[in-house]
């Protein structure tokens, strides 16, 4: 199976985290997203093991929190060694709600309203990532009202296709960070170094998503020595710390790579040293950014079959009581994932199904052309690897609640979010 | 400009229903939906009035709650004689709570909970639209224990491309209704007319959205007064009603035609009389359901600039506070929308921007290629015709606060939803 926490019971159920899925569906309904506990501290400590044995003891690995948010995580990552990243005041709340230490906490950011500027400094967060001369400039302005020097680190655009593992000569273009290609990297650098107010700590960079090789990830570190070794050149500066991003693989589907994140780190860690010393560059502290490859699989989310349509002659539709409110990742990039009918794990009677959500949208599917044991209305169906960008993106589209949350471990369970009531869908209505 | 609700006060600054919209954005902040009620009303009387003159007083206009639920629109639809579809308790919820006349209510969906079939019925709605055989004997189910008969309608695939114009000879596969094409919506009819605990007042069908011609809604009445005869011949039974669904297409663009919504539904109802008297069909009472095309045009995102970023000889960046969480569209389908400098309406330096929310996803724009006056840091930001399918399918991705809806009228406004606060954001977390 997909994920490493499920199991299948002598009656043929799934089993997941030590736990009979479907109890956890009666007990707290459905539909109903599940997190292994036993699984996420496993992937946090193969970043946080990975990555010391490769860059040393003062790396620092932080979870991006927009891939999955809610306040019983952080104190999960706070034991486990682990900082956060944030993208916003919300995030920033939360983790703080969850009394995490904020020195751990980086926060991210393209457009960052004063009110998230002066949280982040009040809470004494360890950096603030400036995005660009803009946001650099307001961080300052802030910092000076506030009478605090504000740490940051600025975002740099390496430009490099992690897919293709190439750098991309016109500089990959986004709306993040400023590219190194075009010189406005440096510029970036040149200025912060001068800016009055902030305290510049390092370089950030980020090269995209589902990287499952070691390639892109030393093509960027690569990329960002050179441009440290040439910033030292011009500035006689070096940064305390080397942001590398996150993006590391996760497997949705049983023909996706496995992704070993030991040996990645291994790899990658070999690498900066290597380059480093032919460089003459000091070695950074690096900082690794994981939020998909800490959550994905170790999450579930848990629907009931209702109607199950078979158009003659064409396809079979399962309509489960969720769909893209709780999971738009099918919706937004037909993403793939591998989905259970949890009630009939061994079942060898196969059909082919579409399964689509409650939503009154034809786009919104969770999965198309998936072999299942024989589904009736009434079975659990489980779709697996949804820990990351499911909870994170759900809406209320069609005004449907979204779902609680549950963690379990060693086959205990307990809620750390609960499900949405008719009365909090009006609790803005005037 | 786009929105018939726009005009250019003398300093160059965007109005809107009659509001300066930079006013509005220091009230109540950015980002920000403004809903004009004006328009909204004009839009709906459109639809009430076309709809009588084309097909009698006992028509219905029923609003698809789906692009837009909240309370304070039902007061609207209600003074406006409009009656209302929704598609989940929640939906139902808020009509509910808001006064709404539950006898003009359709409740729609694929999968129905339990306990919405028995608000649903409890409240008296005027019909529950059955999808399907498994749904149907869920609602005469539900309907048995709660000792009342269940008003339904059937919805039916008619198996027309709206985009073509064309009957789709293998049926369009979808997973709503039961298809006409294979035998399955007939078999359907027989089922429900049989079937203890309902009572069928008539049939639904519903072929797509953004068609700006008659065509494809005379098509579709073709396709269901044929069935309707074929019916009455098997069974002897004929609909009292007969929806037509939505989907009338609304301008995003320049570039999009008008779509006349008095024209179409004036050749819709001679095509229905025609074809009722050809085919001995008695005339079903028909309902349409628009709901983009009550709300899109109506509304209006608000944002503030934040920085302009330009890629040394690339794109040029604005990146708003606001994005993929208040406005999905364009991750989801490219949506084309039409974007101004409200704070600079009339300045002649146009440049080509991508405007980019502050999500941490590099799909997260809002628009590329548009031109606008020449941003600058601080300048609002206005994105036309978001009235359909943004504030319904905003989420809290990022942890951001989801926005408020401010009604203006003749240059008054009030607030309809407020802003989420941070607390809000936490409120199921445990």
């Amino acid at each position: 199976m997909i994920q490493k926490s499920m199991a299948i019971s002598p009656e043929g159920k799934l089993r997941f985290g030590g736990a009979d899925v479907e109890a956890l569906a009666r007990k707290y309904g459905t539909p109903l997203y599940i997190l292994d506990e036993g699984r996420l501290v496993e992937n946090m400590r193969a970043f946080v093991r990975g990555a010391e044995a490769a860059f040393g003891r003062d790396t620092l690995v932080t979870y991006a929190s927009k891939a999955m948010c809610f306040k019983a995580l952080y104190p999960i990552l706070e034991r486990e060694g682990l900082g956060a990243d944030v993208v916003s005041g919300g995030e920033l709340y939360t983790a703080r709600q969850a009394g995490f230490p904020m020195n751990r906490v980086h926060f991210h950011g393209t457009y960052k309203e004063d009110w998230e500027i002066d949280m982040a400094l009040q809470a004494g967060v360890h950096s603030l990532i400036a995005d660009g001369e803009y946001d650099l400039e307001n961080i300052a302005r802030r910092g000076r009202v506030a009478g605090i020097l504000a740490p940051v680190m600025l975002r740099i655009t390496p430009g490099i296709d992690p897919h293709t593992f190439a750098a991309v000569n016109t500089g990959m273009e986004c709306q993040f960070g400023r590219p190194l290609e075009t010189g406005q990297a440096m510029e970036f650098v040149k200025t912060a170094l001068k800016q009055p107010g902030v305290r510049v700590l390092g370089l950030h960079c980020h090269i995209g998503s589902q990287i499952f090789e070691e390639g892109p990830f030393a093509l960027a570190a690569e990329k960002m020595l050179n441009f440290c070794r040439q910033i030292l050149d011009e500035t006689g500066w070096s940064p305390e710390y080397l942001a590398l991003g996150g993006g590391f693989g996760v497997r949705y589907r049983e023909s996706d790579p496995e992704c070993s994140v030991e040996h990645m780190l291994r790899g990658l860690g070999e690498t900066v040293r290597r380059l480093c010393r032919e460089k003459g560059v000091p070695q950074p502290k690096i900082i690794l950014e994981p939020g998909r490859s800490i959550v994905a699989d170790a999450g579930m989310t848990l629907y009931t079959a209702g109607a199950v349509k078979q158009i003659a002659g064409g396809r079979n539709y399962v309509i489960v009581n969720g769909g893209m409110t709780d999971n738009p990742r099918y919706a937004l990039y037909k993403a793939p994932y591998t989905v259970y009918n949890a009630s009939r794990m061994t079942g060898e009677d196969l059909e082919t199904y579409t399964v689509a959500g409650r939503c009154c949208e034809s786009g919104a599917l969770i999965q198309e052309n998936v072999r299942l044991p024989r589904v009736q209305g009434g079975d659990f169906i489980a779709v697996a690897c949804t820990g990351a960008y499911n909870y994170a993106m759900a809406s209320n589209y069609n005004r449907v609640p979204r779902l609680p949350v549950v963690l379990v471990k060693d086959g205990a369970d307990r809620l750390a979010v609960r499900r949405e009531t008719l009365e909090d869908l009006l609790k803005c209505d005037i």
